[in-house]
């Protein structure tokens, strides 16, 4: 079954021409594929315009990612930053501004809505930024497959979370003192939040800032061991600022968290500042370019004005003033939670692309002992593993979108004060910044091992992308804290209905937990397979669970507190429910926000029809899945569920054909996927070995020969 | 709540007193934890001599592991070499004999069992050995928790395999030649069986011996690209000899895979010799210390004898005579894979020890307002992660142990070539294998994210123990690929008793899977919580759920087929059925096997009732993440499920108050864990800080500043 031999080369001059075994997948176009790249792009002039900057991007040898994986940690530092600095120059040079939808695709690496940008933020529940972030919103809704370009390969993107922290909490002047230095770069900074001991829970932060009157100072103090500043990315060995957040203390009092610039590291020689400990805090399961670093701070003085004061001021005698309010706080964790959301999806979708194209050039065993060995995704265990994440990387395409436009379209309102909206938006940007990175983790995880071996190869790009994605269930809010978020105003929506249930107040219940108020049907209406393929009963459905799980959670705190436990502890011993409410929920949502998306697509019935193929197939598996929540009540019976699973193994068979259609309409380049496994061509094995032969291990010397193996095969000298 | 800042040192000296949250929760021991080491290990004198050796491994400078996590891949194979040269000396000294119990302590990295031994075997279903591998099984047995000491440091594993493939399927001239120069390591030897383009499926290996009886040699040849061998260990750097597996061509027959001695490496230069082309295949997900390679045969003769001829021969004329039979491959499969079992769950327990450690170490929110912050494992939701990871680590032990015990006990019947057991060993084997690497896979990540950002940081030890044991899910057979030889297995026996219901038939189903005909429940009996403390309840509650689902599969084939499609076909379009049925088959099997070793602990009450409560969180949790196959057809109610589910948050509660004495029982050494979050005192915040200083990044110059970053700042001359 092998190619010939001689199609290899130890350079990189096999032939191009396209596999066969991928070429026949799409010979025959069920769709237009381009016209399906234009949909994800926002529009086909926004694909032209993300192809010709990417074109730019990758002409350039400078940002070749193609050695990447034989650098050790230190090189991939260095090869990052030199990347940001020549991604810089290129900009100049090409006159793309700062807020320049070129400059959106070429820094895709920098802006908020990008994956590694928040890797480097582990454990930390979302910067202090606020309406300031807004904007970007429409950057990223306007070509929301990010994370493609140089993303994970750029250096200092904590500048970034800097300068917006210093925009939102800064007050007029500090902001003209201090944005045109980062602009320039004069100054690297970095944003200081999470702590040794302490990440998702805020009021746990043990850094403080102690006013002195005296000499009109902060003294900015790590109080204890836990208190050091542990992750903050770029710290580690770049940052020469850190914004430092910190319980302030003035007057005797303690007044909350507030933000500090703290200088950290010389500018002339760059060494750490009297007071100052800062480092590396040493290698990780991935993100090797970025330098998450520690800061440990021994009652360093940083001037009044170093307290970032549009929301709060301390003057010169030690007075506290308070001018903003909680809510600035609570927005910008909303935003930065759903601008991640493409980014994490992305990831998704490029180990989607990796695992079916190889998935049609591996041959392995039979379907009939008669034939030749059959490509891999003719197999039904194969189409199971690796469609219905197909089908969740294009579901999550158009629920962050739908998200985005959420967040948009609340923008103004939010602006002026009017708060109504943000208790949803908070709990749908906890919740499916959860269910996002839980899934789309375990779909590229999954995509790996359906690759087998060469899975577990650097070379094919996923382990790189598995243990990034991975990091994004931590960091923003670990994930069950966000799903727990989500199921308190599950909980609460519910609650409200019980009150009440007058009229007014069940149409006032948001819009995405409406359905916990609608007429619900006790049993699902269908009587054949085909009858699934049906957004409303799929979405009445998950409606039907995700209302049940809510009202099974306040039923079990109820009877907790009745048999004598305290609200908390009723709620703590509720959670491993609330989980599966929030859970079901967010599956609702997103089954909705796909089916809308599909409304909105008339004019394009063929595009429509297999989009509405894969809605179809992410709502099936996720009730496959789940079964038992269906079958729970007798919303489901078992005969229905096995009309389910016939309606879902009819169509893992209908997506397979268009499955590498499908996974070029995201129109990731070669260069992006950095992967032997997955370029459009399909010539897997000649890269594979290609690439191979550049590992250092081929072309350094041995460094264990002469000192262990020489010594001991020497004592052979037989005629073996 | 940090510890003060004084504590801190930089060298490794800061206090080592335990830390009091860790203190406090082995205060009050329930029951004799050294009692439970005893039972792990297999006898007090065991434990005893674990522990000797191990002492005699940890006090030695050589086998540190501490700076591990700092190494490049070339040092990480540097220092495997190293260690394992410097092993066979201290084995020497110490007078270990080979085949000693103290040999099998601390050479756990070598025998089979051993779970980085097969990470070097990616993507190949099992090499050719046959009996002379059950004597180690009997090592295995006496001291199943394996990969403890050295296990993924040590260099040249494959040797091992090298020499057991050998010996099984050499004649005695070719041992008493081949096994004294390996011994002595006067060659380095490697096992060469998958290639670029195959993997699981044996007969699809391209590789070529062509029989040339004119000069009485093998040519043994890759004649195409896909035929190159591929992911071999030892291979890529070492190894001076391969036993490559080839199709032979004799008398232009081609009569299928035999294995050939071919020398791939000068003995007195270390070159490739003649038509040879190898290297590494470069850097992978993990396992960076070995060096997996490629080796490219164009046309490489060897003489006759090179081929092991105990199973097969080829006379100079070109004769080839057949001497074996296929049940010798079989064996083999089935004893590798069963004593992969115990190096794959040490993996898991490993993670439970250091999640669970860092739990109680940890302290976030508040679970009242009034209250200081809560140790993690207090909530719910971590209880929810952890706990159930911890039984599912302690029920893969008693299922190894048992399956081993199946094995050793079968041995003798196996070597008489009575092979009426081994049709359902191998399915138990397959089986097994997959569902225990992927459980562990599975548990060893959520232990991983279940400690935060802190998990994601190497130094935790997380990192790499998870991505090796991802690696078992592929190598040895690929999971899926193995859980539908189990899944044919059942099938083939539910078919036997549909053919005749006579009770002879009947009775001579396998054990493993007489519930197919034994008399089934159609209602599980049970009427509140507590019903579900009862093992009998759930083991025939998972017997009812795998009988139903093997059911299942084989009328889906049916119905299948009456509409027209041929067996293959609906075997091919029943296999998420197959697979479904084949996992439940699973967790009954360990369901079971941890009831049956409960029931020989009758004369220690205490340790029984502990382990007891982790076989019934054990069961129950996978009832409860597999609701909808019990609710199916009603063979429990929503109310039966909703009485399990209190049982089970109760069992959490229980178990709770146990967890440190449980991991402690596992008797891992810091030094063998080598986690900063998992050490036996506690101390993680120190230790962390303490690991990370030691960073290149931090010892190191900063290869970017004066290239890139000192330039930039430098034109910042202001005051800031």
């Amino acid at each position: 079954m092998g190619s010939p031999v001689h199609r290899v080369s130890m350079g990189d001059t096999w032939s191009r021409q396209v596999h066969p075994d991928i070429e026949s997948e799409r010979y025959k176009q069920t769709f237009d594929v381009e016209r399906l790249t234009n949909i994800l792009d926002g529009g086909a002039q926004d694909t032209a315009l993300r192809r010709k900057v990417e074109s730019i991007i990758h002409s350039d040898p400078e940002f070749s990612l193609k050695d990447n994986y034989f650098l050790t940690q230190s090189e991939c530092y260095e090869a990052a930053v030199e990347k940001k600095f020549h991604l810089q120059m290129l900009a100049q040079r090409q006159g793309w501004a700062e807020d320049s939808r070129e400059a959106y695709y070429a820094y895709r690496c920098s802006p908020p809505g990008q994956l590694h940008q928040r890797g480097i933020h582990l454990g930390s529940p979302g910067s202090p930024l606020s309406h300031e972030l807004l904007p970007p919103t429409k950057a990223v809704l306007a070509g929301n497959q990010d994370a493609r370009t140089l993303s994970g390969s750029l250096g200092f993107s904590l500048q970034h979370i800097f300068l917006k922290a210093l925009r939102s909490l800064g007050s007029e002047e500090q902001i003209a003192k201090w944005v045109p230095v980062c602009n320039k770069f004069q100054i690297i900074g970095t944003y200081a939040q999470t702590e040794l001991g302490h990440g998702t829970y805020l009021q746990g932060l043990e850094t403080e800032a102690t006013y002195d009157a005296a000499t009109q100072e902060f003294v900015v103090h790590s109080p204890t061991m836990t208190a050091i500043k542990w992750w903050p990315g770029d710290l580690g060995r770049s940052a020469t600022h850190a914004l430092v957040q910190a319980q302030l203390i003035c007057s005797g009092a303690r007044q909350g968290m507030h933000a500090f610039i703290v200088p950290i590291r010389s500018l002339q020689d760059h060494t750490p500042l009297p007071g100052i400990t800062v480092g590396d805090i040493g290698p990780k399961m991935g993100l090797d370019h970025v330098d998450n670093g520690f800061l440990q701070l021994d009652h360093v003085r940083v001037p009044r004005e170093n307290m970032l004061s549009r929301f709060a001021q301390v003057l010169p005698d030690g007075t506290y003033i308070k001018l903003g309010t909680a809510q600035s706080n609570y927005l910008s964790m909303v935003v930065t939670r759903v601008e991640l959301l493409p980014g994490i999806t992305a990831e998704l979708q490029k180990a989607c692309v990796i695992a079916i194209r190889y998935s049609i050039i591996r041959h392995q065993s039979r379907l009939r002992p008669s034939e030749p060995e059959a490509k891999i995704l003719d197999y039904q265990t194969q189409q199971q593993k690796l469609l219905p994440q197909l089908a969740t990387a294009y579901a999550f395409h158009f629920l962050a979108r739908s998200l985005l436009e959420f967040l948009h379209d609340s923008h103004d309102a939010i602006l002026d004060r009017d708060f109504s909206l943000l208790p949803e938006l908070h709990a749908l940007s906890a919740g499916l910044k959860a269910m996002v990175s839980d899934f789309c983790t375990y779909g590229a995880e999954l995509c790996r091992r359906a690759c087998g071996g060469h899975g577990y190869s650097k070379l094919s790009g996923l382990p790189s992308l598995v243990t990034k994605v991975t990091a994004s269930c931590t960091f923003e809010g670990e994930n069950t804290v966000l799903y727990l978020q989500m199921a308190r105003f599950l909980v609460k929506s519910y609650q409200r209905t019980q009150v009440s249930l007058g009229p007014t107040l069940q149409r006032s219940l948001p819009q995405s937990v409406a359905y916990l108020t609608a007429p619900d049907l006790a049993r699902c209406p269908a009587q054949r397979a085909a009858d699934f393929f049906h957004p409303e009963l799929y979405t009445t459905a998950w409606a039907h669970v995700a209302a049940r799980l809510t009202k099974d959670s306040v039923h079990h705190i109820q009877t907790l507190m009745r048999s004598g436990a305290d609200e908390h502890e009723a709620w703590n011993r509720t959670t491993v429910i609330h989980l599966q409410a929030a859970k079901a929920h967010c599956y609702y949502v997103t089954v909705k926000s796909f089916t809308e998306a599909l409304e909105k697509l008339e004019s394009e019935p063929a595009v429509r029809q297999v989009l509405r193929r894969l809605c179809d197939l992410y709502a099936l598996h996720g009730i496959l899945t789940n079964t038992g929540d269906f079958l729970h009540d007798g919303f489901l019976s078992g005969a229905q569920v096995d009309m389910a699973r016939t309606a879902y193994l009819d169509l893992l068979l209908l997506v397979r054909k268009d499955a590498i259609l499908l996974t070029d309409a995201f129109d990731f380049t070669d260069q992006c996927l950095n992967s032997a496994l997955g370029c459009y061509d399909g010539n897997v094995y000649e890269r594979l070995f290609d690439w191979a032969q550049k590992s250092p291990s081929n072309t350094q010397e041995n460094p264990a020969y002469e000192k262990y193996i020489r010594p001991l095969l020497q004592s052979c000298r037989s005629k073996l």
